[in-house]
């Protein structure tokens, strides 16, 4: 073992904590996972920074919170000029490489206006987030009247297929992502009624195996110290797997439902739109959410079993012993708990990711298979692997927002935080609509800390609250409780402690700033209050003292005044 | 007259509102100014973004707050991928020019990283601030023990001074700047015992002047529909002024000065720090602020005799008729109020700044010679530049954080606002160093409408409370006063719904989030919560039902998992 050279970074999409056996699951069994927690650190408190793809990878590809970035939903573009990942870890010396999906949206317009070609070597890496591309896919291969969702989606995935024998125009969703009756009709996985049955495909070709491979490809050839993103779609919906995942999973293996009448009958305006969402209503149905768990369970199996060929792999090529890995996901799955579908709102289900973290560094072997319940955010992934790739994250700390964990894996300090921040930007959805609002206005803030959650809604409805302490499963809302309006007043605090911090100064170091303060402007000859040239050292004065000039007063006369 | 095809915007540095006659100074008559502010709209409530030349700057040339830009300090560089005045009006079919200073420090890092030369058009234009530059004159060449403040500081001025026979290194300091004793020594600018001494220099060949002729040259010889910002560097330090300005102001032309000695005993440790620093110490001394007031006086009057010259060129060429004049400042001058020197601060003589502006379309005839007190921002000058080009600010609301005054020069409505914000960073400051403060805590926000005036201070002292109906001098500190905790409370509750704003979402408009809202990702495809395929009409399921596909399933077995 010896300090990490590379940096394996694995995200899955959609994975919910506590579908994980490390995590709890007392029938989803992920063996292969849990092996990589007992060689590492496995955090129980790691928050996204948004409950949505798009954003949430924004976060951690910038180390910045949606606030700072701006990229707040899917597809909208991250602007030209935010620093990625793939950014610092070169200016390191570190290639930074995608395998998979991110989500990411151009900013085309920001590339017009500054003259940079998506097919130059630096226009590419802008309109890629960054990465150097090894493959990308998004995993979405979408469409309807108005066209495909994404033009890229799943485009190399679907030249795979068709060469292994499925005939489609889009064997993404004819095969990977449906099932088949006895007729040959195929069975939409965008249907929740279809999410039991098995996808028609060999498991092998489907989408999680075939990233594994992807991913060891990347490996077998990468050269010098590489980052490597490897992104899983899965078990992201379309909610269907192949067998034999298909049929692992029944009604004695699913967790019961996280919710209560009371959340019902919430007079949030807010909370109950998210409720009266269509995915909401239909796993509020029991016969659609055991549906939907069967598949989305089989899915979770199937990825930790590429898990187990990824990590033999690496064990086999010596990777384990010069690569930290990370295993995470860019936010949760409602699954009918608290009457909701998605991730869109704010319950641990949604916002709490699992985090593994493995470093091979003798230094870390005082930390392996414990645990932290230490205040963890996405945001703190890339100053983790700008330390890892040799910088030092301190001198980037007016641009990066979240703060190292390489210190705790190392059996040191846990990021100093008092609380985690996480935003959805609701703006455009038909809920928005509804209630009449405004872009600025349909945007939800999450405050938390060990104690208590907050949620503010811009929309001007009173917040929400729940006691994590004593309600971990978050089924009472105290937000109008008038006993808890300290509590509400504190977490407001923190909110704009952080609201106002000097997101956007990115161009100078902290650092810097300090520096300016000794220096000071008197350096360069700038002198602001001094009466006479004796109040300063003669050093400072120099260039203004003892000089000799012709007298041009008047020389020839001006024409001033009225 | 028509409506205005150019626009030609006119800052001056460092001019405080009440010393132009229009805006009621006795003795320091501007008869040009006042002129245009009868023949157009005065504004009595104009608010910069900083007190601060760059940080205001930056703001008056993106239409976007401190906080959202970043460039918070003097040479924090703007990052690339702010959009500029610059950007916006040429996308509109404007040119967009600048004569003179902008405090522009490019962005060299972000250039770097995206390929941008500076020698390229678009790599010229991000290094300047946008602007294409006829002229660029930041009016500064100080030197140090360090070397030159600004590399490119007066270049052009400076050779334009040693051809009419100014011989010096440094012509700039030694004759524009400075005065000259009977023995030929020069007497530096820079020491404020030398502002009463008439500057080394004809008249005619001072800096106003002179940019005033570059503006004319500009005029001249500009084609198409332009936007001049005409930038002076008067009537900002160094304080002196040639003849006959030097000797035109006495100490009864003098306001007096507006202090307290409550405000001297102030129990606040960052008022008190900035009233200590070496120019609030200079200023609170009669003797210096006499000799600075006649200089400073002086310099106003010159620029507003440079304004009739140029007014008188505008008449006579007939741009008068076709061409919007703005005339403003980035921020005032404290000149011993308050106890303090400079602007670095939130009381009225600093970030109150003088605001005219001509209009000539006979729709603003109704309003020519009136004045209004409405909350205006120097971030809504860049929304009316854009209706004057023909475009729609409403359009660019997701970008541009100000809102035009156009309809209100027509009669018709202010900018809605309940409050104006402005920013001020000292992290560079040696105050900040005495305080111990980090750069995040080295910061301070007013946030004031037309009753009260508030400033929070990020380092955790007390805020400070002005009640501008019953004191609008400021003399009394209501920060501390229990019988005002719930104006403060509700300033309070104005500021964040401010910190709170997405000013970062950027590359997505308004009306676009709103579009989404009715069409949807189901117009794509995107199916989410869609239990059987009837629910929804068959033309957004289309893609997905009546397809076939082969039975793939088991056709050659996968090996997964336990």
């Amino acid at each position: 073992m010896a300090a990490p050279k590379n940096i394996l970074f694995i995200m899955f999409d959609q994975l919910r904590w506590d579908y994980l056996s490390c995590y709890g699951h007392p029938h989803l069994k992920t063996p292969n996972l849990d092996r990589l927690a007992s060689k590492g650190m496995r955090f129980d408190r790691c928050t996204i920074q948004s409950p949505l793809c798009g954003p949430s990878r924004m976060s951690t590809y910038t180390g910045r919170y949606v606030h700072s970035h701006g990229a707040s939903w899917n597809n909208v573009p991250l602007k030209v000029g935010e620093l990625t990942m793939g950014d610092h870890l070169r200016d390191l010396g570190m290639g930074c490489w995608l395998v998979g999906k991110t989500h990411m949206a151009a900013d085309a317009e920001g590339m017009r206006r500054l003259g940079l070609e998506q097919d130059s070597v630096i226009g590419a890496r802008v309109g890629e987030c960054g990465f150097d591309i090894f493959e990308r896919d998004d995993g979405m291969r979408p469409e309807g009247p108005d066209g495909l969702y994404d033009e890229g989606g799943a485009l190399k995935y679907n030249e795979y297929l068709r060469g292994k024998g499925y005939e489609s125009d889009n064997p993404w969703h004819d095969y990977a992502n449906s099932g088949l009756d006895d007729d040959g009709n195929v069975l939409s996985g965008w249907f929740l009624e279809n999410s039991d049955r098995p996808a028609n495909i060999r498991e092998d070709d489907s989408e999680t195996p075939y990233l594994t491979r992807r991913g060891i490809e990347f490996i077998e050839q990468a050269e010098g110290p590489w980052c490597c993103h490897l992104s899983y779609i899965k078990p992201h919906w379309p909610y269907i797997v192949p067998e034999p995942y298909a049929s692992m999973y029944g009604p004695q293996d699913f967790l019961p439902r996280v919710a209560s009448e009371t959340e019902r009958e919430t007079d949030h305006p807010v909370f109950k739109g998210f409720q009266n969402a269509p995915i909401g209503k239909a796993l509020a149905r029991d016969d659609v959410r055991e549906k939907v768990l069967r598949a989305y369970m089989g899915l979770i199996k199937q990825c930790d079993d590429q898990m187990g060929v990824l990590f033999d792999f690496l064990e086999r090529t010596g990777r384990m012993e010069d690569t930290l890995i990370v295993v995470t996901s860019d936010h949760g799955d409602f699954m009918g708990d608290h009457w909701m579908g998605e991730k869109t709102f704010f319950h641990e289900a949604s916002v709490k990711v699992p985090l593994i973290v493995y470093d091979p560094s003798p230094e870390a072997d005082a930390t392996r298979g414990t645990t932290s319940d230490a205040l963890v955010e996405c945001i703190d992934f890339l100053p983790t692997f700008v330390e890892v790739a040799g910088g030092d994250p301190a001198k980037l700390d007016h641009i990066l927002e979240g703060q190292s964990l390489l210190p705790m894996l190392r059996g040191g300090a846990a990021p100093e935080r008092e609380v985690v921040v996480c935003e959805y930007d609701y703006s455009s959805s038909p809920l928005a609509g509804r209630l009449g609002l405004h872009p600025d206005q349909s945007r939800m803030f999450m405050v938390a800390n060990q104690d208590w959650k907050m949620i503010h809604f811009e929309s001007g409805h009173r917040p929400m609250l729940f006691d994590l302490r004593n309600d971990p499963q978050e089924l009472e809302d105290l937000g109008a409780s008038a006993a808890h309006a300290d509590v509400r007043a504190r977490m407001y605090d923190h909110l704009h402690v952080w609201a106002r911090r000097p997101a956007a100064r990115t161009t100078m170091s902290n650092e810097a700033f300090v520096k300016e303060r000794t220096l000071g402007a008197g350096r360069t000859g700038v002198l602001i209050g001094i009466v006479e040239e004796t109040e300063l050292p003669q050093e400072l004065t120099a260039k203004y003292t003892g000089r000799k000039a012709k007298d041009m007063r008047g020389t020839t006369p001006g024409t001033p005044g009225e």
